[in-house]
């Protein structure tokens, strides 16, 4: 008994993260892809090929096997007939219009920001603020909608959100400035960074990327408010740098916190972290939401962003701040940018909306 | 009439640093080349040669035409006959006795933290505090030295140091978070940074390195009063990593400051700084101590790391910050950490001393 | 007295490339700036400033300020009024319309591989076969035009034809098999490479090359007869790979002589070759075209592209080999790609055909 | 019933290998650790941090989960009882006299230079030359010694002959000439390939790697007969560079064959072969030991080296060469060098001295 979903935006980098992720799902089974009206009609390997022949698929061949000769149909016009689910991993600017069709009729799970910042619209982490998918009810009163739109966090908040989440529901958190080191595959592959940008530099800048963070920190640790989302009172500084990694986030987060914690009980509530999520419901879930290490040389993109299926957040190098303000803390986390961060994480959300028969 | 220098620690890569930026310079003229007793007895070319056959030399081929063949001596033994001025470029370790030694009868100009953070020793940057020069006569009677010994900053310091003077001068630097994404060839070459810990990574961690941030910014922006330098009262909190980068390190700041201050006007105070320095006396000196890009993909360490000689700090992304304290700032800044932050900047120390006839 | 010139497809990474190298040409004046319609109207500045506000430009920023507010107009309406030579930097497809109208009126020297293998336009690298320029009257009589067209060889072939060219005039070349490890510059920067393909990685591929290498290095090397060009007898095989290097093709050749050659014979003949080049009438040129190296590490494309300004082949490795047929010589070669291999080749080649008076 | 083995030099990155591949073998059980009088007495975990405090294990968790708490002896005085075969991963030179010590009393299977061009003692490669296992007894008999040495064959061998095994058994090889692009792993990581060499850059020399590989490649392919094995008669040619990659040999291969095969027919070869060797008695050993693309532009180091396990070779661009002889053929190989290329092929060489009943 499979839900039978949709890929939008399938050729593209999250899109392939969406397939890897459900090609051997126990809950979802792919039924339908779709992409621009340019790969419309093709099989999903030809709409993959470019021009010059190279099959650009980055992923394990197993998923590619499962679906390359599946046809590919243009997402402004794909038929839900036997849809019961949308993941989309479209552009923002096509994600507005594209999505909204397919809430009408069906859930829509989105890697795109589009909708983000709309009031009744959740942004959800299961382990974080579960609770929030309330808001979907009066996101469908609101709108008509049968279904309804939830899109995942960006990729830097995601990370940034996991690991204070603990912090904040012990110790209460009050300002945090973090710089982000990220990977360039979080800026997809049309054209994403390009070698000559970025081999042998960093670069300090990542358009719109930072107000996101901000923004999407503190409705993700808000609390529920009959009909509202109630941002968290969380003051975020962030600057955000890309960096010649291939995949992975790292985060030097610097934060104050509202009650006195010692070091030791930070990394207890980092390592408690997500411990209520059921694995069963949750195939996708983690079995450690946070891994604390106390080597501090960890974490590493390389060697970090793949424990536990891409989906766990390492933290390293906890230890005390004295100067951003009362209970300081300070340290590095890595996280996945297209696993937990994007598509990986958005089935996650799925399971969990499924697990609260939202999904059905 | 040029002043003659013995380069100690020659064969390392501060070393070829000194050579690079000697071979050619109007008034010092390398006489003497020490190094460990390994190196003793060669000539430079054969004690830069790897087991392997390979010519570990990095930089342009002038220097090491007009270097090649001088024979090499051991720096514990090394003879001061004819020699003026020593550069040092050995490991802190063996920096502490060797540079002892060489003082008690030449001026010592260091790129080894073993003095640094010595009451009667100034961390000189000749913009920012060459009035700091005057501790060197408390220093010789002290130690009843006929030199001295004076140290650069740390590579990392050195970039922040000179952002926040200009700050410092005109606003009050409060409080500063700093996230460095380090060169790799910070850690020089013996072994220096392996590329299986460096490519497609970040390293989130380098041993001692946040500490001597913190300590010289304080001891570099305070102020000399009668014998002691008074630390600015400045509260520096640095997280330092490593990326895949050759030269250049970039620094992520965020600083609060007590007196107002518009972005126009931080800019301003950045671009006008170090412009008393008199290039005739100071040919090592940029002809524009800061940089600032309005450009906010700049400043990049491949891009911009070489300007002005390696000798310019490039300062952008200059904006606003609410949440670390009052009047806050944020901004990102490179530096080219082998050259002002390391041999060149050690040079341009020589420089000010000749001017104010401390060296001769 | 300069000779004003059009600079077109200038906003690409070989049209940068031109602008850099010809911003203070002793005699060429950049009196025009072309691209496509998209970049039509705009300023330079504006033209290769991407939607994200960053300003595409890759090089020192001297010749930025000097072409910045120029006026970019479009390549296939621009007016040839006061203009005397065109360098052309376009794709290869618009290319042959393109450079045929200018063509009819003045000369064009192009970095585009659209006109190479017309049995009437020489592949011009002056020191081995500045005397092919005689084929331009052909062309001229047989098209028509008062101008003409002559591109330089693809960046692959540049180095292998200059290493070459001395052991085939010595010795005669049989045969060649050469790989290549190219830069990620010579794809240029729309989109070029993009990281997620090279960073740790090697291609094993790159479309159109190896054919291009084996039928240009013929052509080059070969020998004007009347009215024609009689390819080199030499039969070339190559592999053509991508690496994650920016800039320096490195490529690794092992050849067969007609005659006996000692090691040191060959390594003379290469040290010798292009020495008639007139640096007053080409003050592009390096003063070696090839440098050889003992040390067996070298040559390195980062240490040794940018040698002579990025004009100068570097070979090193020179050995025996006994596999490939008589007389066997291995050798490995770096070449600037996009320096000797593009857009300051082409400069070199103008400046060679003004010798000739064939510019004017 | 699993063998009890001991690993000698396992603190190293081929030591490393060893154990994250032998921590859940069903064969193979480790009960000793040695390396340096430098390791000796400590923990495994101990022994692999440095002084910075950093643990320098660079593979998934488990296995040094398993082994971090077993105790290091030193490799010169380690004592063999209990133990029924050596891992060795030992420096070629010290291997010399290690290995003789073990193979008195016990089988040695080393990943080390030292034994390989002894005239009774075999390279093996299950597949293609599993009869010269024969020499074996041979070779213990002239020794003297209970126990044996067999060493695995150079990284960069390994792919070369596996991919070249098939064709010479089908058609016969006669000339080889190849170019490598070795991963910075090969090296190893004391010091290995510092970035400050690699990054931006290709190195391309490695020293004695172009005579192991053809001496090797010869030998492995050559015929026992008697007492001997005769080498087969291909002269190889190599050029071995380095690039910027992790993991992953890349070999550019052109060869001649003594009877003509279509593409087709080589491809087919290339993908028949190794088919007899048994899973179940050699569970290390790849499904496809080579595998073959199509699509030009495969195979890449970072897609394809850890293709099953690390143990298959990837071959692509299989093409017509008509330059270096008769019935030529060229194409592209990625192996994957610490696995197939070194620990993981040990393995499998013990896996298949287990199948005939020489280790027990």
């Amino acid at each position: 008994m499979t839900i039978r979903c949709a890929v939008v935006g399938a050729t593209g980098i999250a899109g392939q993260q969406f397939l890897a992720a459900l090609h051997k799902h126990p809950l979802f089974d792919v039924v339908r892809l779709a992409a621009s009206a340019r790969s419309a009609g093709k099989s999903y390997r030809q709409a993959i090929t470019r021009p010059s022949g190279q099959v650009a698929w980055w992923d394990a061949p197993e998923a590619l096997e499962r679906f390359g000769d599946m046809e590919v149909v243009e997402g402004s016009s794909m038929s839900l007939e036997g849809v019961q689910l949308v993941f989309s991993a479209v552009e923002s600017e096509p994600a507005r219009d594209l999505e909204s069709r397919y809430a009408e009729h069906v859930p829509v799970i989105s890697t795109a920001s589009a909708f983000r910042y709309e009031p009744d619209v959740p942004i959800l982490i299961p382990a974080i603020n579960g609770d929030h998918a309330k808001l979907i009810s009066v996101q469908r009163e609101r709108r008509g909608w049968k279904g309804f739109v939830v899109p995942v966090a960006n990729c830097t908040t995601t990370g940034l959100a996991i690991a204070l989440a603990p912090l904040h529901q012990h110790f209460g958190v009050d300002k945090v400035i973090v710089t982000s080191l990220q990977a360039t595959s979080g800026a997809g592959r049309s054209p994403g960074v390009i070698s000559q940008d970025i081999v042998d530099n960093v670069v300090p800048y990542i358009s719109k990327e930072e107000a996101k963070v901000a923004k999407e920190t503190r409705k993700i640790l808000g609390t529920l408010q009959g009909e509202l989302i109630n941002p968290a009172d969380i003051r975020v500084s962030a600057t955000c740098t890309r960096v010649a990694v291939l995949d992975g986030h790292t985060e030097a987060v610097t934060c104050s916190l509202k009650k006195p914690a010692s070091i030791a009980e930070v990394k207890a509530a980092l390592r408690a972290f997500g411990k209520d999520i059921n694995p069963h419901t949750h195939p996708s879930a983690p079995q450690d939401w946070i891994w604390v290490h106390d080597d501090p040389f960890r974490p590493q993109p390389r060697l970090d962003r793949d424990a536990q299926g891409g989906m766990c957040t390492s933290v390293g190098r906890v230890r005390e701040d004295d100067v951003l303000g009362d209970n300081g803390v300070k340290f590095v986390l890595v996280s996945h940018n297209t696993k937990m961060g994007a598509a990986k994480g958005a089935i996650l959300v799925a399971e969990d909306l499924k697990s609260r028969g939202l999904i059905a």
